[in-house]
């Protein structure tokens, strides 16, 4: 094979350290969750393309990966739009409003989902951005209240916490704060999601390039000063408590602010040493959502590590039903790098042997090990050891043990520290 | 919406008691191979078509999910064969062979991978089988000898017995012998293919079966009664040690029965519960294997649940170097009906609350019973308790404990039995 073998375009290998770190994450993951009553459900890969291009998927739909419809006549020539029929699913949101109209009779409401999977989205590739790639989110459906909220953000917050990622902050919004702000502003109602566009960009470009933006997109003086006295008050804004009346435009619904509160006010309580700050220039880019809206981000700042909100009324608009619903979803690719395998109990054990060792025997070494709760490899002698071992030490293994075969008599070395070069 | 709301055809969601089942074999059978060494990887869902449509995937070419190009022109018809430059995968073999050759400089040798994931297959779709599915590969890349066979046997046994699929058998054969049986009884090596495929069905269509489709297809009085007598002595045969000189063909290589030995004197010490028989019936469909090939089954009969070989040449042929392979298959999807979750230790509880009750306040409870290892789902007091607790006994919720309010005092009950009405 001359040319160079490698992943399709956009795509990429597994390695086994960082599999294994997956894994764990994953497992972690799972267990809050379903700790929290949290159940998770599955939906296929692939999707009828008819759902995925219903205009739920907002810039997301024109990143699909299409399936060609099967025993198509080889010598036909047809259009792209008649060859396929089927999608790989580009989020985990789409397949959720489908099962939830699929399994409408056997739901017991409110249904709480944990959904982790693979999805597709045919990005241009670019470093660290893959066109696969895992989401790991949690949907509330059927709950009204602020309840859900607050569950969503201490199951994830108990969840990053157990791995190792501590001291996070939650920054919260409401939608009914953006709108009604750039109403008392000014902004006509139509205008909002070009304006919040702009705003979504505030930690990026600050207050000044926001400001720029929106003059160049030919908003008026009036409307501009208006949104740089707002967005100069309140950015500095981050106790939710201090959001009485008389801070806000009084276009802002009362019930949005008590709303906010209700969420600090309890997550406070059900944890405690999560910082939560009020943050006006916090959007979300999806326009579905409809009311609180947060992200969560580590200690060190940088991108979110989690985001979510309250949609109510995707889910009854594509399942049929009217349903209530808020998600939260964690950056699973992002938070993955920061996370540390627990080393083994028992530790990782490299059992050495010279060709011709009766292969039961050694196994049945090698399974005492494993019960003690090792991890154990086994490893041929070779002439040059210390290579081996480095590549061992690289993959986590950290003891040797060694078998010997004296006159036919096998026995086994105690284990020993296992020492890169 | 008026149409039903259904999965993709063939395709099925996976509701939360069968993957909450999924998940947890699959995190046992994760834990079982890496203890004993196996690397896990995970490669792309998606392959470059080229390389699945390379001959290596047999019949399972047929059943492509191909994949359109992207940003073809709308408005330009073309052939199907133009249209697509990737596709799903269908098996874990292909990738793993790719990956072989991607990432040649980094594999320690030998190389133990196991790999968990969807495949897909555009089969017809029928009762309890479905076009995705999940796969379970151990292999082991570079070692010649029969340790190899042991490793894949022993630690697939342990698997199977953690998941408390217990007194399985496995049988084993030879390609070896099975050429040799058939080139003693005067078929010609071009034929071989054509009579194994017949073989193959014994279990089936019984002694009489096989040889009327041999007759069927041709082949000749002499050939068909020599197989008859050589199958009729060995069919009862399932004494591996039995195999001495004089019971097999003169035409079966010495080394494909002291191989076979060998595996089975190494594996009735490392897995002494596991009853090894031999089976010349034993066929494997996939023709790319080429010495020892086995299966596993239930004791209670029924088709295998396991099953692989050793396949010497195909890994090197794809990936361009030789290299000498062993692998083993789990049936994930045969066997996730007999796994039964384990009981969680601290139980299930729903924590049943009155509306109007602090939010944090009840999280706080919530997670007060998660510390002690319990799953909790919050339940909020309705008319009619005993639907919803029959829902919640059928999904493993056994506990009950209530939140009060008493003139604005919570309180909160010990946990109580939940009982189904």
């Amino acid at each position: 094979m001359a040319s160079k073998v490698v992943p399709a375009r956009g795509m990429r290998d597994i390695l086994p350290v960082e599999k294994a770190r997956r894994e764990h994450a994953l497992h972690v993951i799972r267990e809050v969750y379903r700790s929290f009553g949290f159940d998770e459900v599955e939906t296929p890969a692939l999707e009828d393309l008819s759902r995925l291009e219903s205009g739920q998927g907002g810039e997301n739909e024109k990143m699909l990966f299409k399936v060609m419809r099967r025993g198509l006549a080889v010598d036909e020539p047809l259009l792209p739009a008649d060859a396929a029929d089927l999608g790989l699913r580009f989020d985990l949101t789409v397949p959720l409003t489908r099962y939830v109209a699929s399994n409408a009779g056997s739901l017991r409401m409110p249904f709480k989902a944990l959904q982790i999977g693979p999805v597709w989205r045919a990005e241009r590739p670019q470093k660290g951005r893959y066109r696969q790639f895992v989401q790991c989110d949690i949907d509330i459906i059927g709950e009204a209240g602020a309840l859900a909220e607050v569950e969503l953000v201490t199951a994830t917050h108990t969840a990053l916490t157990r791995l190792g990622l501590t001291g996070t902050i939650l920054r919260i919004n409401d939608r009914g704060v953006l709108t009604g702000l750039l109403t008392g502003c000014g902004f006509a109602a139509d205008d909002h999601g070009s304006v919040l566009i702009t705003v979504d960009k505030a930690d990026k470009i600050g207050l000044d390039g926001v400001l720029a933006e929106l003059r160049s997109k030919g908003f008026s003086d009036d409307q501009v000063t208006a949104l740089e006295k707002s967005l100069t008050e309140l950015l500095p804004l981050t106790d939710v408590s201090a959001l009485g009346s008389g801070v806000l435009p009084e276009a802002v619904p009362a019930e949005s602010i008590s709303r906010l509160q209700e969420i600090a006010a309890a997550v406070e309580l059900s944890a405690p040493d999560l910082e939560v700050r009020f943050d006006v220039s916090l959007v979300r880019g999806m326009g579905y959502y409809t009311g609180p809206i947060f992200e969560m981000s580590l200690p060190t700042g940088g991108s979110s590590i989690a985001g979510g909100g309250r949609y109510d009324n995707m889910v009854g608009r594509f399942s049929g039903r009217d349903l209530p619903a808020a998600g939260f979803s964690i950056g699973f690719e992002r938070i993955i790098d920061e996370i540390t395998l627990p080393t083994d109990g028992a530790g990782s054990i490299a059992l050495v042997h010279p060709s011709g060792v009766d292969a039961g025997a050694l196994l049945v070494k090698q399974q005492e090990l494993v019960a003690t709760g090792a991890r154990v490899t086994l490893v041929k002698q070779a002439k040059r050891m210390q290579p081996l071992f480095d590549a061992l030490v690289a993959e986590g293994y950290t003891q040797v043990v060694r078998a010997r075969l004296d006159d036919g008599v096998l026995s086994f070395s105690d284990p020993a520290p296992l020492a890169a070069s």
